[in-house]
């Protein structure tokens, strides 16, 4: 039906005649000929039809915005004066010569110009309208270029793609499972895969050696702003590599992809730090390290003072006291510094203490902050020495049980960062080692895992039982800008270690066996050292792409309600369908729709 | 880890020393040397410790079979005489300096040899081991090789990958859906798609112009031998083509996929046959046309005749009498054609006749059945001639109503053909074309779509209106050595059209408006002239890898009753999260599993 995409043209094609079918993006009349750009996936090229072609005239004198035509023409240069070097077609266009009016359109829902701000209900309901628009077809490129470039790389290093099953059984990776019922086997429930972690692990068992995998997986999580009930994951897992060897093919993968696509050198080799040393430093395990702002421990100092809030924490094992220096922060007004009080709140912290560092060569005379009375003159030297203060610097403190500080003064540190512009350059990846293998869980008095359960740790089944709370795990998260993208481990391959981490957690024998018995089973027969890690694909395209939502790189996203308003999905079934699968509502006179 | 995979290693590798990572397949003691079959995804390496490494010999004398080890050696030439042309490495062996046992195995519960037959229901519990075999390691590699070709295929032909929701809406794809509770949205229910049809044409709507995806599919099927309630489709649409210019891409895809990876020739041009000669000639839609024998429709001759059996069927124009030669087939024994009777039996058919043609010289003598004596000589003289019988074949007949002919029928020369080798060649592609756009469903007195109701017909809404019967559609099936691969069809892209089909169908206004509501719109606003085509990934590998089931050609299959005996799912799910979904079982002390 055509000889090329619209896009595509330009002189090289110049005197020759051609077909082309697409969009009507926009129609004029400008001096008794008609001028139509006509759009496809390539792109915009201007036809023009003058009136001595008066049956195609005609027609074309009736086409409208979004109409699909094919056209035939003669590629010609723009008479002088015309060309429009913002178009990749600019230097030419199509005298028309035939038109054909494929489908007709009514006036689309909205503008489809990428810079009219459409509100996202109505983008998700028109989504085929919205899709049309440049940003978006734009978006979706880079979404498959970043596929296909990953793919090829794990291709070129003897990575078999395999695929896993999506129906399945409830795994233990935090979320709730989305379940579906069986018919064949009433009662019983499929789940939907959190991730095909067991899975990739049971294909190493298998000898499969290199595995990846783009994969869908499934959250029914309580939705957070940018989370999906299905995204993709580009999944992975090796046998007899080491962490070290693991995350350098990995970086390397990551770092060809933004060259590649976006052109982007992030650095010949990743800072690797740890997770303590990130919690120190950042009060975040996925710090954004293009912000130059540090949390400095100043427990020590404070210690001794007559200032309970400060000195409490500062002698408490689970309390932690901090300062924050903001240069050149001085400047900053009291209605700021009170908003920034209310944001750390949001994390718990009961207020926000700071100090202007108005001159330092006067003492705490220099230093302006209703605070600075409560301590002596020669804890703040020690302070502003620590923290490196300059006049006309403000340091900020935070002091409260660690998680509180950590998480307080991290998003404080991240909001400044951006609010202020420090950023000390577009992308700054990282990756966070020494992960703890459990956490305590004070409510519910017992350990938790950090990462999952099948995560190796870095010492002996005999040390893990000795000091659970303290034992490392081989775990590594790569964390761009602020955002985890990726995260893996070097996985238990040995019955007696997966088992102790099963107690450990309180997984019963019994349980163990119901719920993980093929894979302690599996361990029996020979499995090979392995490891992975999972990167989060639809985030990563955000990144590359500069979008600020997930849905903006998904073609066919849920709401932030879990909800599809294109399908009208999900949607009620028939009783004839419940009976069939053995459930049934319990409450079925209940409004439909809970949260809409 | 490692330097080198085990079955790559050759004579270029002399004189190197090598680490290696992998299984023991096989250890043996001889003439105070121990060799070790060391495996792994590559293949076998041959390793030999001698007893003058005292402690690497010590532990290669306790290692067993699937022991997961680290070898150190020096690659050398295997003495004269001992070279073994099987292996990849039978030229060379690795004399062992160091060895490491990475993890110790059981006994497997069935042994690793390809060729000795173990119960499908141990292999797929054991999935792990079994996907350990050669065989197994085999067709994974296929199945990888196979998707990475299409893909690339499709990459060169400027076909965009993108991923469609797996959480969505019923369709009318035929089979029942699986469905998911929300619990988001009380009372509704997502379903996973059984193709992602209306996304696909939804794309194409949105200006995507070529989309393929790999993409799982979801039908929960009444269970036949070889379905799986998930397999996977290479899915397939594309703007502005026609059905020609579909298939001719879609056909050098394939030629390409079997030339490189199993190195066949598909023939320069697949035939293409209309639906009605292919039911004519061979009573099915998905011939196999490796099978030389056809049926010959001989209603016209046995109108007349005092034959019920015949005459009968012969006049009624739901009827149909055929006649299909088996070349040399009179040495069937009476036994053989019993069996045969019974097989027909299945399909409907009441009894098989047949005529065994001893000597065409002498007319009606020559011929030798119970039913010569129902009709006259020239009768059975035209008859014979119109099949082109020789002396020594046997001539079966079939006459009936026309479904029961030809499934019975089509049946039999199937299975003649396999049972007596009558092959003509490995393989026979065909395309079938002009199907029916509509079914009459007798019992239910109204019409069905063959395909999807979303299919072009190739008439004007005029026509389908005034004979919706005879009307044919734009689709076409793409059918190898009698397996359908893949399907497709143009679609409607025009409201009035696509209104028609779902009124001629008995959707009525209301009802396509609540299912079908976001498509009817979709229509309206400049929907592109498009069509696609779906191949059944699983299927094509089952058949390029000769595989006897498309169980093994799927990493982790479902069982025939629809479960995973490795996972054990479906499970049973708490009280509190079926409570949480707003779901109870109808009969929760029920049989958990009804058909097992």
């Amino acid at each position: 039906m055509r000889s090329h995409k619209c896009g595509e043209l330009n002189t090289q094609h110049l005197g020759q005649t051609v077909a082309l079918c697409g969009w009507v993006h926009r129609r004029r009349d400008h001096g008794g000929v008609i001028f139509i750009d006509l759009r496809d996936r390539a792109g915009l090229v201007q036809v023009v039809f003058d009136p001595d072609m008066a049956e195609s005239f005609a027609i074309a004198e009736h086409v409208r915005s979004e109409y699909v035509l094919r056209i035939e023409g003669i590629v010609r240069d723009r008479p002088e004066g015309t060309h429009n070097p913002n178009m990749s077609t600019g230097q030419i266009e199509i005298l028309g010569k035939h038109i054909e009016v494929l489908n007709e359109s009514e006036t689309p829902p909205f503008p489809l110009e990428s810079d009219i701000e459409v509100n996202e209900e109505t983008r998700l309901r028109f989504r085929y309208i919205d899709l049309r628009r440049t940003a978006m077809q734009q978006k979706m490129k880079v979404r498959r270029d970043v596929t296909r470039n990953l793919r090829q790389y794990l291709d070129d290093h003897e990575f078999f793609e395999i695929e896993t099953p999506y129906l399945t059984k409830a795994t233990p990776e935090g979320a709730r499972d989305y379940i579906v019922p069986s018919r064949t086997h009433q009662n019983s429930f499929f789940a939907l895969p959190q991730s095909p972690q067991l899975y990739k692990q049971l294909l190493m068992i298998a000898g499969m050696d290199r595995y990846y995998q783009v994969v869908r997986c499934f959250r029914d999580e309580d939705l957070r702003a940018d989370r999906q009930p299905e995204f993709t994951q580009l999944d992975i897992e090796t046998s007899f590599m080491n962490e070290q060897e693991i995350m350098a093919i990995m970086e390397e993968m990551i770092r060809r992809l933004f060259k590649d696509i976006i052109d982007v050198d992030l650095g010949d080799q990743f800072p690797v730090i740890s997770y303590s040393e990130a919690m120190r430093r950042y009060g975040s395990d996925r710090p954004d390290l293009r912000i130059p702002l540090e949390l400095v421990d100043i427990a020590e100092e404070m210690k001794g003072v007559d200032f309970k809030v400060f000195s409490g924490p500062a002698n408490d094992p689970n309390g932690r006291v901090v300062a924050m220096r903001l240069p050149e922060g001085g400047d900053l007004s009291r209605s700021v510094i009170d908003e920034l009080t209310k944001f750390v709140g949001i994390y718990g912290a009961k207020g926000l203490a700071y100090i202007k560092v108005n001159d330092l060569a006067t003492g705490v005379e220099g230093l302006q902050s209703p605070i600075v009375k409560f301590a002596p003159a020669e804890v703040w030297a020690k302070v502003m020495a620590k923290v490196g203060a300059q006049n006309g610097d403000l340091i900020f403190f935070g002091a409260d049980k660690i998680g509180i500080v950590n998480e307080a003064m991290g998003a404080l540190r991240v909001k400044l960062g951006l609010d202020r512009n420090l950023l000390t350059g577009p992308w700054k990846p990282l990756w966070v080692v020494d992960f703890p293998m459990f956490a305590w869980d004070e409510k519910a008095q017992r350990f938790t895992a950090i990462h999952h359960p099948f995560t190796a740790p870095s010492c002996s089944v005999e040390d893990l039982v000795a000091n659970p709370g303290t034992a490392l795990s081989r775990a590594y998260d790569l964390v761009l800008n602020g955002t985890e993208v990726g995260g893996g481990s070097i996985r238990i391959n040995r019955t007696a270690m997966q088992q102790t981490v099963f107690d450990i957690l309180g997984i019963g024998h019994e349980e163990a066996r119901e719920k993980f018995g093929f894979l302690l089973d599996a361990l029996k027969y020979g499995a090979p050292p392995h490891g992975g890690i999972a990167f989060g694909l639809d985030r990563l395209v955000m990144l590359m792409t500069g979008a600020s939502s997930i849905r903006d790189v998904i073609a066919f996203p849920k709401t932030q309600t879990a909800a599809c308003p294109l399908f009208n999905a999900p949607a009620l079934v028939s009783e004839e369908q419940l009976k069939e699968l053995g459930i049934r509502l319990r409450n079925p006179a209940g409004k439909t729709e809970k949260q809409d």
